[in-house]
């Protein structure tokens, strides 16, 4: 039954024929070790090819491989989340690169900073990759001014503190293929329903529409535009302001939970409307909704590549410190043409 | 901006007068400090509390406070896995604690073993939390030969391996209520569509449907069952032969993605009947679909608390080894009541 392949504390003291203890004495604490027993240890150690524990081995070289990775409260929706494949595929990279992901749970800013404080003098982190970035973020300015290594994934969102290294995924990219593919459907009354107005990624899809909009010489003008929270019951109420007040064949929306509102409303009001989300998430699969697909794996890879060029273990590569990575068009069935009697319902 | 409410390496030197080197040089190497200088050093450091780093604690106490847990490739998915909710779960409960998880990525069960015996060796885990249990699961025998404190989320499912804690949730349970509760809205023609034979989550679910079938006096042999993998598509074909054979008003099924097959293949052939599904996931909030929700968060509390008792660091609360949790039934919309015309239409 015995599968291991690695030599452990046990077979070098088998070896060296001394106590498990005295070669972890060997190790750790080799001054309370006879010279000739020591001795006997270390050419255990070497022929056996042993490597001592990581916290033996992070005290010699100052380095634990590992990289700390937040939870926010946001991920415990029904919903698989962004945040949920990206763990994933940012744990399966880093393991290849033999480092491991430690999960800390922080419902805001100044909780995760707590964290990242408590992490650094108690558990020796390399680094940190970080979520959710947004404008004047404290997190991204508390590790910068520590010097500390770490990655977001995401935007800083604002002109001073675009200095750290980062990844994200181009959402205005995405918003203005969703555009153009319904605009090729032949659609030209393409409304838009977003988040608030002040939100980083929030604005930056609003911005894809409205520039395409303007480019195929649409209007985007504010009447062509609602908001509405993530709230899908919200998105429906917003929605159907939307239809009654411009009547449009299509929406372009800023996620998928706000797409299927439309898809809702659209129903009540007895409407035929194409819908775009964005994620492709779960929503969107059983909806049968166009939406927009970030590079989640990849975009693991390029953090972790990053923020280990930071820690010093990566000098290859590019030298690019921010990578905007395209997101990717998923048609599906709200990717309908436009009704001829769209645009004379309701206005 | 110092924010810092830890006393740090840096200010027990600066406390001191000593280089940071010194500081850490005492507490990791005491024999090559001056034994004035480590006086000085060790009175800083009580004076103002420091907190040695995690790597050096270790080393004294010989627990890390870590614990695994694997990510699998399953949990890829578009859809929020009971895998991620668990884990987020997990890491609030283990954090609340002092303990972190350490994510690993392991593809199968030989892959999660090698994980098992790499962390223990470099990493010095404490224990592991383990999902997605299964018949003669050599992980779980790998962990209690080794003597290595684990618990997993989910029974063991065979009777040799059942001494190791485990939490799970009584998915039988859960589809009996699920069967009473379309027998109390008046059906009596109630099939079951659930994974193929032989796992042993998928055999429990079917349990708590043929034992409440026969209880209430109604069939549950063979004819009133198909099986299927739990890809909507082939569960929509094995429904569309369960409707055609049998006609039930109401169908019972192993998980929310196979319920939507149901309602699928129901839409097809233009018949109206009541689905449940498992999970409380998004497919089901978004179909609208009656389902049956799994107490996540209380299970990860309970999974903390039999592995930090086996590492031996809490001994209060209950002596079970083992915890079984009852699901909850969320009735939706799909709990229609029968139609007077079912029964007749294609047998």
């Amino acid at each position: 039954m015995r599968s291991r392949r690695r030599v452990t504390l046990e077979s070098v003291a088998a070896h060296a024929k001394v106590s498990r203890q005295t070669v972890s004495n060997a190790i750790n604490a080799p001054d309370v070790v006879k010279p000739e027993t020591l001795t006997r240890v270390l050419e255990s150690i070497a022929e056996l090819g042993y490597q001592p524990s990581r916290a033996a081995r992070q005290l010699r070289t100052r380095r634990s491989q590992i990289l700390g990775y937040a939870l926010g409260p946001g991920t415990y929706s029904v919903y698989g989340t962004i945040g949920d494949r990206f763990v994933h595929a940012l744990a399966q990279a880093a393991q290849e690169r033999g480092y491991r992901i430690m999960l800390f749970a922080a419902s805001s800013d100044d909780e995760e900073i707590v964290q990242f404080d408590e992490l650094l003098s108690g558990a020796d982190l390399d680094g940190f990759v970080l979520t959710n970035t947004h404008q004047a973020d404290p997190r991204t300015t508390w590790l910068t001014e520590r010097d500390v290594p770490f990655v977001t994934f995401g935007r800083p969102w604002d002109a001073d503190h675009g200095t750290h290294p980062w990844v994200d995924v181009d959402g205005a990219a995405g918003t203005a293929a969703a555009t153009r593919h319904l605009h090729g459907l032949g659609h030209t009354r393409i409304a838009y329903l977003g988040w608030p107005h002040g939100s980083g990624v929030g604005d930056d899809r609003r911005t894809g529409w409205s520039s395409t909009m303007t480019e195929l010489g649409l209007s985007a003008d504010e009447r062509w535009q609602e908001t509405t929270d993530n709230a899908t019951e919200h998105a429906e109420v917003a929605a159907a302001r939307l239809l009654r007040r411009v009547a449009p064949s299509a929406v372009v929306c800023v996620s998928d939970t706000v797409g299927l509102g439309v898809v809702q409303a659209a129903e009540s009001q007895g409407r035929r409307v194409a819908v775009t989300g964005f994620d492709d998430s779960a929503v969107s699969y059983v909806a049968g909704m166009t939406t927009i697909a970030q590079p989640i794996a990849e975009s693991a890879r390029r953090a972790l590549a990053l923020v280990l060029r930071q820690i010093g273990v990566e000098s290859g590569g590019s030298a690019a410190r921010h990578e905007l990575l395209p997101p990717t068009l998923v048609v599906r069935g709200t990717s309908i043409r436009p009704d001829p009697l769209s645009g004379t319902v309701g206005s």
